[in-house]
Parts: C-alpha cells; sequence; structure tokens
C-alpha cells in the first residue's frame, strides 16, 4: 500500500524547497573542492555499518602512503566518532545534528570554510547512520558512497532503492564475518547489480584491512579517467 | 557542533504541526487497540537488525502456544519482508512508503480498519528500518521497542539517544553473533541503561530461538501488572 496523506503531503512540498536551497549550496561546494583539488565523498549507511571503523582504515593507510585525508562526521549525538578518528587523522570535525537525521550542504559549508582545503588529498564525510533520508541531500561531493554490512542481510538494496541506485560506490563491509552471518554474497551482489548496474562495488573489512587499498585508490582517482 | 539553518527550522515547525496531528490519531487508535484487547508494539530499528526475523519466531512461537498475531510492515519499497512473515502468521499488511523514512497513524488506521482486531492476541508494527525519524511518531503503541543487533556496535544507544530513552523495550538481536562480532555486551547493555535506566533488555537469537518465548511473554503481558 502506498500511503499520501495531506500532512505528509505538506512536509514533501516544504522539501522540495529545501533540496533546492541545499542543491545550490551544494554546487558552490563542487566547484570550491574542485578548485583546491580534494576530492570528496560522501559515505551513507545504516548504523552500525562500520563507517568509522573503515575510515580509520583508510586513514592509516593513507598516512603510511603520504596522503593528507581529512574527516566530517555526522551524528545525532556525541563526538565519540571524531575522537576515534582523530589518531589516525589531524583534520576531524564532528557535526552533531541533534536529531535531525542527515548532514545538509550548508553544515559542511561551515565546518569547512576554515580549513586548508588544498592540503588536503581526500576529504571523508561520514553521514548520519540512516538508509532513508542523507540520500536526498547533495553535500557537493565527487563520490557518493553507500555501504552496508554482510550482517545486515541480502535485501537491503531492493528495500532502499534510492540510495542504492544513485550510489556511485558501493561498499560491502564486514566481510571477515560472512561466514557466522551466512551472507549470501552472490545474492547481495546481485541485488546490488539489480538496483545499480554501473555500480563500482567494493569487499572490504577494517577488522582484516581487506579493500582498504583498493577503496582508497578509487576515491582518490574517482572521475580522473 | 550545532546547526539550525533557517530551511531546517522552516521543516521543523511544520513538522510539529503534523506530529499534533499524528499524536491525536495514535490516541484514537490506542482506544480501539485497548477496547479490542490486542497488545500492539512498535518495533523500530536499523534496517539489518534482524525484525523480520525475529517477528517470524514470535508467529512461530504464539501460533504454537494458540496465541494469534498480527503483523504491519513498513518498507520504503519492495513486499519481500511482508511475504516472509505470511508463512508464520494469516493477518500481515505491507505498507509501501514509497521512500517516506518512517510509519505514521494514520497509516496505521488505515491498514486495520478492516481487521477483526479483536481476534488478535499480538499486533506487530515492524517500522522503517531507521533509527531516528521512527521514533518520533507514536503508532498507538502500548509498548515502544528498540531492537540493535550485536553486529552494530556498543556505541549505538549513546549516538541515537532519543529512541533508546524513550524505548519501552529493548532488544538486542543476534547474540549469537558476539563472538566473531568481538560485541563487549557489558558495554552494551551498560550504554543501554546509561540512556534508560527503566528499560526492560531482552538479548534474542532468531536463530537459536534465544529470548523469543521471553519477548513474547513481555510483549503480551505488557501494562497488566
Amino acid at each position: 500500500m502506498s500511503f499520501s496523506g495531506q500532512p505528509v503531503k505538506g512536509v514533501i512540498e516544504l522539501g522540495v524547497r529545501v533540496l533546492e536551497h541545499n542543491d545550490a549550496t551544494a554546487l558552490g561546494l563542487r566547484c570550491i573542492f574542485a578548485r583546491k583539488m580534494v576530492k570528496v565523498a560522501n559515505l551513507i549507511s545504516s548504523p552500525g555499518t562500520g563507517k568509522t571503523e573503515l575510515v580509520i582504515g583508510l586513514g592509516a593507510y593513507l598516512n603510511a602512503a603520504g596522503r593528507r585525508m581529512g574527516v566530517i562526521v555526522g551524528d545525532c549525538a556525541t563526538d565519540r566518532d571524531a575522537r576515534r578518528i582523530s589518531g589516525q587523522c589531524s583534520m576531524v570535525r564532528q557535526i552533531i545534528t541533534e536529531g535531525l537525521c542527515h548532514l545538509e550542504a550548508a553544515m559542511i559549508s561551515e565546518v569547512t570554510v576554515d580549513w586548508p582545503l588544498d592540503e588536503l588529498d581526500l576529504l571523508l564525510i561520514e553521514n548520519v547512520g540512516n538508509l532513508v533520508c542523507p540520500s536526498d541531500f547533495d553535500l557537493g561531493e565527487d563520490v557518493k558512497v553507500a555501504l552496508l554490512s554482510v550482517a545486515e542481510g541480502e535485501d537491503k538494496p531492493l528495500k532502499y532503492p534510492h540510495l542504492f541506485s544513485t550510489a556511485d560506490v558501493v561498499v560491502i563491509t564486514k566481510v571477515d564475518l560472512v561466514e557466522p552471518c551466512g551472507t549470501d554474497m552472490a545474492a547481495l551482489k546481485s541485488n546490488v547489480y539489480e538496483m545499480n548496474p554501473s555500480a563500482v562495488v567494493v569487499e572490504t573489512s577494517a577488522r582484516t584491512g581487506k579493500g582498504v587499498d583498493l577503496l582508497a585508490g578509487v576515491l582518490l582517482s574517482w572521475g580522473n579517467c
């Protein structure tokens, strides 16, 4: 059953204007990021997919390779993730949304205005953990990344089609847990490609390090070929 | 950093009116549910926490005990969950929200209007997978249930305080995966109690059946003592 009651419609209509305003801000950000030659990725997933551990792994890999990474972390509450990431990354900012379910371009603009972006190779934006709302908001990124862990089941790409069909890269996390979780990886990837035939799919494990180098390469070189 | 740009404020102000309208509808539903003597639980979690598997387990347990359960399933897309649950439960309805990130009381009213609610002992509402937005919307339930899996990490109650501080029952799912996930259960439960000292916490595994009987008992007897 679909549902379209009046109050919801009211929110959606105002929401369209919010999105237009957001898109204009995102366009400006995209120009700034391009001029500063920093690649920007917007990481979107459920809570608990392992975004923060993967960001820490990417930070360690890039540090060792002599590349510089900045991170913006969005959460409804607490600055725990920014504190965890700061061990591998000197340029980290936490956005606490106080209950808001997504990041918006104006927030990214506000926290990066005094950053020396031209010193960075990669800027990761770790969005609020939510598979629905963040996918509507352009943050000026080069690469929209959807992440899902093998513990979440195979059907999530089908059930959250907007995110998975609009993502440039789909990262499958926690692949060290395929066996205990009983995940059917072939079915999971088939569902990803059903929603998004041109997605770049990267399998990762922050625990073992699998795929971190590949993901770093994909993000750093995005749009270069 | 907290953020309160004008467009977001506009959405929040309209949102307050939507919530007032929703609360009025929920109040009416709560009266109907009480008159029909059916217990109603609103299940809220991230995508992939295992709500549907747990609902199937509850259905099998209640069938064997001669009790009747109805289920309403909310998803952004697909009726996969309703089809999976229908094997254990004859009274199932799928609400496809077409991208909306939560269920609202009017949707519950619409799908239950022709149901013989007085034939049910328990009505489960499986909300859209999302730890943020669904927790604002009262659906007329007796019991608000927050679920999180051991694969999601220990800190989710701290990072999503609104849901976890307002839930009556917190269900920890997939406890058969504690060891492979390396979950610190003491820390996880401590974080739950930090947000919500009076929460009823139930540990479950749909795979082994652990805790399904206890959860059924808690939901069926809620408010009786």
